[in-house]
């Protein structure tokens, strides 16, 4: 019963065999392995996209601070929620790559259209004294678990795209967003308005490795040498390639994504049942949930693992509401949503 | 025959056994896994250094640049070879993270104390308006495939300590070094004045891991901020522990060192017996050799691999001889030295 | 009758004619001149402290920027007011120096010792993942013209002191709150809490120089080779001493800053009597008042020269309130009060 | 008796005398100075260049780095000589502004067009992997007080525009080299393929104040983003104004260089009728001559303030010859230049 992080998760046994695979021989280092070529291909072919430049870090704030840095002036702000995994989990590394400044348009997790136009034209009226408007970055699956609907996308890309400023994709969890709203990747990102996308593959079943994907492939070179300039650049680059190979083919990344939704879904109905309340509505892999605090403790006390969401295990109200984060990986299997859901009462 | 580098060869078995070990159930994530404390303990046995900070990284580009960082201040210059990986081979990677310079000690692959304390000397004069003097960077195998001797070490050391400079050591290949050396990792490093390292196990049958070791442990939650501003913090960490405790297991980072060393060495033999001549003594398991355009072109019709240095294959002249580079990495079998050597004459 | 910003004033005759007498023959170059001599013995001794570092800069941008980059590390957040100077106006000046992100304390313009103490446990539970807390700065005269009592002061040091962290004072209207509560330098700084102070000569009547005030002296050569790597140390240094050691003799510092202050407290009770509304407390020699358009329409129309605020002359509702800010600096006199004053009403 | 520094003189009386004049009631502030429309226009038809973009610093370095930032990008190499200011007198301020690497080309004071083409041409062969080609950056006067010759400049610029590079000139002593080739300002710097230049105004009489002129304004804004970001914009910018409308107002510059200059080649006249020697052959206002111990120790005695260069004073050989480095500033009168020489011997 292991609901704390999809970081915590096994790498997909079919990750692993490509990986096992790939170990053949040599090959071309930095990135000129003939699986590279393949991953290349298959983004492309996904996205619909074919001059999409596409390439593959290992961490997800190496995807964000690259994909930023390279969308940006280090003169300009980037607007993101408050809760971007940019603002409040990167220490920042956003400011390091990019040397821009981040504002957080007002609001909760979720960005409106309203909002972020308030923040970009607030901007205005400084001239060279204020930072310079820059990228809007829009997380989807949000930090809190809701997933913008295509006409949430648009809208926010419209407002960008009024003011001429590119849009970045933090998608650490890009499938299983996919998977919720049922669209394709082209109409979640290009079709929307956005320029670059992270594409996240370590939180749905990969070992390390997140791709990303340009629509405009004249910022590939600048990419390219930001990748080596920030150390980010791997020598034996076919191992990154096989894992995001493996994680293309068959539709492994969409199959583990919908699997995971899918036991979240299992989650939050016995929750729903049990008369938990959630602080967000949960929309992909991740629940935010608050039952009693006697519930907490049987359930800790059961060896599930997660975390309480701002609140103290010990204290002595039994039936005071705590809120907690579950987040369900592809590997969850439904034995342990029910074990977990019989405890709840 | 592949020569080309040993960032192309496979990954030990070994190493790929390790990974399919660790791939079982949930584990903390972010260096808090179980197998980062195997590794700790064991790098910190191994060097004789109970207190030491050890980390791991992906790439050696990050190892050397979170590792000059934490050493040095951005006003400052740091002294190593004109052909050190970290000036050649890193597009400003060092100078992004510290944003110091870097000072070129005059003279050739290796620097000598003479050299080395004219060029720190060389900085005293100008106060507030020259950088000032930072670490100096050791690299151990040097990049043309020399290995300083304890005495060499000791006197870089010396003199950087006359200055009161720290010391890093770029040990990309410091497996390969050990063990022509014949000395232990505490002679090699902290003994002889070394006060941190950028321990290689990529290039000797890793996927992609390097360790991190300071031997003064204050350094180590600056190197822990650092690593993660710099995006190279692994969520799914594990990985990189399951590779780097296989790696120091049994010792197989000392065997496969030795076999690549044995095996240049078994090339270096036959190359000197077909007459060739070389730009610098082979130490270790790289070699810079230099022999007739026509063996060359011999070599590559027979599907030889690796690459010539500064010179062109084409060209009239079949006796001109054409200086190469060769690069024996762990999987190098006996067979294939024998193929090629068999074909230089 | 220009009340447009206290950057558009000449410079105090005082000032001028230190300048020109500084003009004799040669002098030590980049701070070594017997005038900075005078300068930081003078600042030692207003501030009752013997040891402070003391140095010059040109301007208000560099003297923040440097200071805070030398009381901060590049993987932590610096607390301040979402109206600082700091955030709206450098242009991420202060993200340049510092390396660091700005966290903007929630409310208006004066930062509450409750909302500092939240944003600041607010940064507490990320570990290594978010950025670590960094200096606090305080803006006084407020960027909307409120001052901070003693009180308030020592509130806010005494939050950040609770948690360690370091407070910068940015006191580009040093003078202008000193006055207004009346007590010592001492009081305002150091005696509350305040680690680093930039002290503003330019907006009270010096050309272009800016102290910065370091209580804890071994912040000093870190300062000096900040300022040098910023490009902000003056070859011919003496002359930004010799504006400063004008504006410190004489008490022509306080002298200016009452005058600006009674100007403006003049123009607050004219304003008041009018019917004007004041969107913030004046107490120093900036007002941000509201009035009918039509009366700002009179008073553009006979040359009063200062910026609305958020608002826009044209409009058709001549009873419209519009909101404006206008600005009172050392060489305003009361004859352009009296006669903005007559043009209300 | 001072010929230690053109930093140290004072500042020219008609540059004083245009701040008082400038000192009258209000001006905008922040570059929009009319003063500011005056030098633009001034320095456009100067250098022949209608559409030039034209700003105002206050330091030499600050317009070198700031000009040098425009003109690259951070993963590149900027190609300069080992003695030129921005490597050895500027505590990395090049470095921290560009992000950039600086490559010394091999040889002495002079960049010859042989020694940079081949320093380009070596980091040609590393792909992503080294840094990129930058900016050429050519000091003239030189530091050792060399002046290229206009076929000097074109064969420098010549190389770089072969391989697409920009040129930056550091012309901290700008005038005196063009009043040494007789040439235009045109000729020197864009009719030979200058794309920026740092114009000095510090070291030959003004107060603080530097042009950083670039012929391509397409470049323009993003300077002005980069000079206030690196708190370099001056709020009374009319100051900076005054002090360059001076400079160029009457052909003071070349005037004052003009002086300097023959000054320094009556100096030259009486060193060599005396027997010294000289590092480099004298062209504009610097020496670096080397005579016997006993005459330095009379000219000290005497009060002569001067830099010995890389030798000490005390010392037994009384014949010994030490070198040093003499600068004669505008405000050198040729009285003080006899008495110097009358104490030769």
């Amino acid at each position: 019963m292991f609901f704390a992080s999809d970081n915590s998760g096994p790498v997909h046994p079919e990750v692993m065999q490509a990986l096992a695979e790939a170990n053949q021989g040599y090959a071309m280092a930095y990135g000129a392995d003939a699986l590279m070529n393949e991953v290349r291909d298959h983004i492309r072919g996904i996205f619909d996209a074919p001059g999409a430049a596409v390439y593959l870090v290992a961490t997800g704030t190496a995807a964000n601070s690259l994909a930023l840095a390279t969308l940006s002036n280090p003169w300009e702000t980037i607007f993101c929620s408050p809760v971007a995994h940019i603002h409040e989990d990167e220490c920042n590394a956003p400011e390091f790559y990019t040397g821009a400044k981040l504002t957080l348009v007002p609001g909760g997790d979720k960005m409106t259209p309203e909002a972020l136009r308030g923040a970009i034209a607030a901007e205005e009226t400084r001239g060279v004294h204020g930072p310079q408007r820059g990228p809007v970055s829009i997380t989807q699956v949000t930090e809190r678990g809701s997933v913008y609907s295509l006409d949430e996308l648009r809208a926010l890309c419209g407002v960008a795209k009024e003011y001429g400023l590119p849009v970045h994709m933090d998608g650490a969890r890009f499938a299983n967003a996919l998977v919720a709203l049922g669209c394709s990747p082209a109409e979640m990102t290009w079709q929307a308005g956005v320029d670059a996308v992270s594409f996240g593959g370590t939180k749905n079943g990969c070992m390390g490795v997140e791709a990303v994907i340009f629509f405009d492939e004249s910022k590939a070179w600048e990419f390219e040498l930001r990748r080596k300039r920030g150390a980010h650049l791997f020598s034996k680059h076919r191992y990154l390639s096989a894992q995001m190979a493996a994680y293309l083919r068959h539709d492994l990344w969409l199959h583990s994504a919908r699997r995971a939704n899918a036991n979240c879904a299992r989650l939050v109905e016995g929750l729903r049942a049990a008369g938990a309340e959630f602080l967000h509505e949960p929309q992909a892999n991740i629940v935010f949930a608050s039952f009693p605090r006697s519930t907490h403790k049987r359930l800790h006390a059961a060896g599930a693992v997660y975390h309480l969401w701002g609140a103290e295990l010990d204290g002595e109200d039994e039936n005071e509401a705590l809120p907690c984060r579950l987040v369900c990986d592809w590997s969850i299997g439904a034995d342990q949503i029910d074990e977990f859901l019989s405890l709840l009462t």
